[in-house]
């Protein structure tokens, strides 16, 4: 006796419940006939995460309304989907079981994170029981993502007699999550001796990006099938007397193909869901620029995306002509606004105002914010987001000008080392060169004055980023950087940027989360801060 | 018998664990004699909230250094005071009782708010147990802030035999905070029969203001003593046989006192506390830079306060008088500005880019944004941190420009509807016209183009603040706001222009809360929002 299971990874639109509705029920209409259960993420309905939008009482209104409609078209195939729902006062993260016409079975999440980006006990109360329904001879336990990181929910659902459970996650992406996530199920299912059937959600929303990779596992914790990353995909997983038989593995993409593809998911969902078809940037000839033009093309496509380079006096000739060539050599849309007339009027405007001072960090603001000017125009007068693209270890540091070089709806690179942006830079240039390699080879400028390097203001890259992974994704302090090997004055020096920086930060726009701590929700860190 | 406490209402420095120290031991040391037990704010040594602080291994390491230096000066007096503690892995918000060299009690938080601004579930485990000590023949319990909001941690206080409650608090203020404070925890001390000592954080920390006005409830729930608000201050309470004796009673200010208090102590300590000792703002001729301005003079004093007016082609000349007129009334540094160069500037350099487009919102941002750039040359020029002048209902609707007038690293009249920026207005006027009556008189106008009013573009602003403050602050539906006597298609206007602009409120500089929502940490939001 046999039964088939869908493993629907679809990419929603947080907040958008009536739509959500539809997509699922297009789903179940399509699946009829072919699987006989279609299990989707958490929070269907709402998508993930619905934050605060939680609090508004037209969102159980909303969600109850379209619980009802699905309900109705669940006849012939049983929906398993994630949505919130209130008891007694009470919100919880639930899941149900829809068939026959009526919410079967609903279960609610025991395990509910409240660290790192998630926020759950802000809105959620946690469950406690185990919920198991039979369909096709198999006792199916249902669970929601963070519970299977944990004993207690697996067991309790093994305990309650489930033989395969169903996972439903949003998960989000980091560098080597999927590996991680497949060892936990795994020991979690061979422990209690359960198949998982794990659905994840796909696609980009604000900083986050779910990478899809839902997968299957016997009860050994051996994987069974595997569905493709970074897209939408309904595949079909069989279960023999209860045992998965085996169904198409994707294999699991290396470290640089994992965190292009997210990058690319999303940009291209913050820019689409955001109500915009193309972007626009500014390309410099620097390798940051260059690498967020190949993201933005393979995102958006080169038809979509402009590139707008804006010399100034202390531009070198090679900036202006490498941006160029990447331009002409992708296809986008490209042309040269000398930023020296408005520069100057800056400067003549406030001749007065600054009589008696030396040249400083200021004159040097005034042409990135001249710059960040220029590119707001063409964003508001072409209706096209503009993207920042700097990149992690700046941003640390506030190597960045507000409202300058940091100003823009959306920051590819936020959460992207420097020295990483180079090996994507290579990796992206694996198949014919594309970024030029003249601009992954100079040494980094901002060109905001005569003769600048990086080098002048910040420790060579290749040790300002493993200071900077160590205090802000681990949380060592000063000593412990120094006791693995590295100078104290440069360690102080780096640490005292990072703290004094977080009021630029606070204004940046978002940009996609790759590491295991990002910018944004995910380090909250008081500006105020005598630490 | 009688024994006296003392209410140590001080104003702390988020992170700076050693000097939070230092205050309460010169603290004890001049309380020693007058007073037998001090009582200080929730998380005295971390100060309120240490946010992702609190996830340093370092910060626990520091901590018990000053706590073991804390407890050698507690002789001769007891001190209550609040830090981050670690028990078995897991991290509590504890009370600690110092007396005779040693912690001799440890209260660890019971109930852990996780809405709002807060966080706690995010860094604390709930604590279970009552806490009660003997001094002086009086037995007293302990507890932290939002316990006292709820029965169980009082009732197992006094179930244990407490007396006297000391109830430590970093409670932020809104508006009637104060009353709304006293009136519950009134409620808690007559249900359990418990006199109440409450004591208050004071003082800025970015987008929270501690208001103070720390008290004392006897067990009847009146009250016998209340500490000032927006100050620091050491006041004594005696306790007779464990009944508080009257003693001062400060008056609750009126609603605009509170919060016009709120806006000058917020602003005041985010200057400070960052390191900065002045501040520049554009003065428009506009009633919230004329209000801005004065609570940049009450704050820091005349001599720190530049105020700069750019005008435009689009300028009235009543908008430079005033502004003038103003400035010199106050006696801050002024000067004028004008943008048309550099405007013009910028219109040239654009001419073949936007060749055979029409005007547009795009050139009345460049003019707003040339004027972001000159008050941030200032700002860098000069070390003063600019103040940026936008009200909460701009904010709201996004009626404002993005690195523009948003431009700035405080903004104190972010929380403050304009209805209540002209009540503020009026009040700050009470004793001799500061704000020009023709600023406070004439339409109000972003002054962008000829003959621009925000009237054009926005609702009367007393129909949009009530619309916004339904929306905003009370998640009410557009169903339920048209139900209570609004037009729906303004309704429906105005909340989708909210909705639309969360990406500019993200990277909006934070502002001083006073409503019972502010933007930034107290409402989360997607971007990316289909709801």
């Amino acid at each position: 006796m046999s039964i088939t299971v869908a493993l629907a990874q679809v990419n929603l639109m947080v907040g958008d419940i009536e739509g959500n509705a539809e997509r699922v029920m297009r789903c179940a209409e399509r699946l009829r006939g072919k699987a006989d259960l279609a299990v989707f993420p958490e929070l269907t309905l709402t998508g993930y995460p619905p934050e605060d939008l939680l609090l508004r009482p037209a969102c159980d209104v909303r969600v109850n309304a379209a619980l009802r409609e699905i309900a109705r078209v669940a006849s012939g195939i049983t929906l398993v989907l994630g949505y919130p729902v209130t008891r007694d006062g009470l919100r919880y993260n639930a899941a149900g079981v829809l068939r026959d016409g009526v919410v079967a079975a609903e279960y609610l999440k025991m395990k509910l994170p409240n660290y790192s980006v998630f926020d759950e006990r802000r809105y959620f109360e946690p469950g406690t029981n185990a919920v198991v329904f039979e369909q096709g001879g198999v006792r199916f336990g249902v669970t929601i993502c963070e519970d299977v990181w944990f004993d207690v929910p697996v067991q309790r659902a093994a305990s309650a007699g489930a033989e395969v459970l169903l996972n439903l996650n949003a998960s989000p992406f980091y560098q080597h999550k999927a590996e991680e996530r497949e060892k936990l199920v795994g020991e979690r299912a061979s422990r209690f001796g359960v198949s998982v059937v794990y659905v994840n959600l796909v696609g980009g929303q604000d900083e986050l990006v779910f990478d899809g990779g839902s997968f299957v596992l016997d009860r050994r914790g051996e994987i069974c099938h595997r569905a493709p990353f970074f897209e939408e995909s309904e595949t079909l997983v069989t279960l023999d007397r209860g045992v998965p038989k085996p169904a198409n593995v994707e294999p699991v993409l290396d470290e640089l193909e994992q965190v292009y593809g997210a990058l690319v998911t999303g940009t291209r969902d913050y820019v689409a869901k955001n109500g915009f078809s193309s972007v626009v940037l500014g390309l410099s000839g620097g390798i940051d620029s260059a690498l967020t033009l190949t993201i933005a093309v393979d995102a958006l496509g080169a038809k979509s995306v402009e590139a707008v380079s804006m010399p100034s006096r202390y531009t070198a000739q090679l900036s202006n002509d490498e941006a160029r060539r990447q331009a002409e050599r992708m296809g986008v849309d490209f042309q040269s606004i000398p930023i020296e007339s408005v520069f100057q009027a800056f400067l003549d405007t406030l001749t007065d105002t600054f009589a008696g001072t030396e040249p400083d960090l200021t004159e040097e603001n005034i042409q990135a914010r001249s710059r960040g000017i220029i590119l707001m125009a063409i964003s508001n007068k072409r209706g096209r987001m503009l993207l920042t693209t700097g990149n992690k270890s700046e941003m640390s540091v506030g190597y960045a000008t507000l409202y300058g070089d940091m100003a823009g709806g959306f920051a590819p690179l936020k959460d992207v080392p420097k020295t990483l942006v180079y090996r994507l830079a290579h990796w992206r240039n694996r198949n014919g060169e594309v970024i030029p390699q003249a601009v992954i080879d100079r040494p980094p400028s901002a060109e905001l004055r005569a003769d600048q390097k990086d080098a002048d203001s910040l420790p060579d890259y290749a040790v300002l980023d493993p200071i900077l992974a160590r205090y802000v994704e681990e949380d060592q302090a000063v000593d412990e950087i120094v006791a693995a090997g590295f100078d104290r004055a440069t360690v102080e020096r780096v640490t005292r940027m990072v703290d004094r920086s977080e009021y630029k930060r606070r204004q940046a726009p978002p940009g996609v989360k790759i590491t295991r701590r990002a910018y944004g929700r995910d380090r909250r860190y008081p500006i105020v801060n005598g630490f």
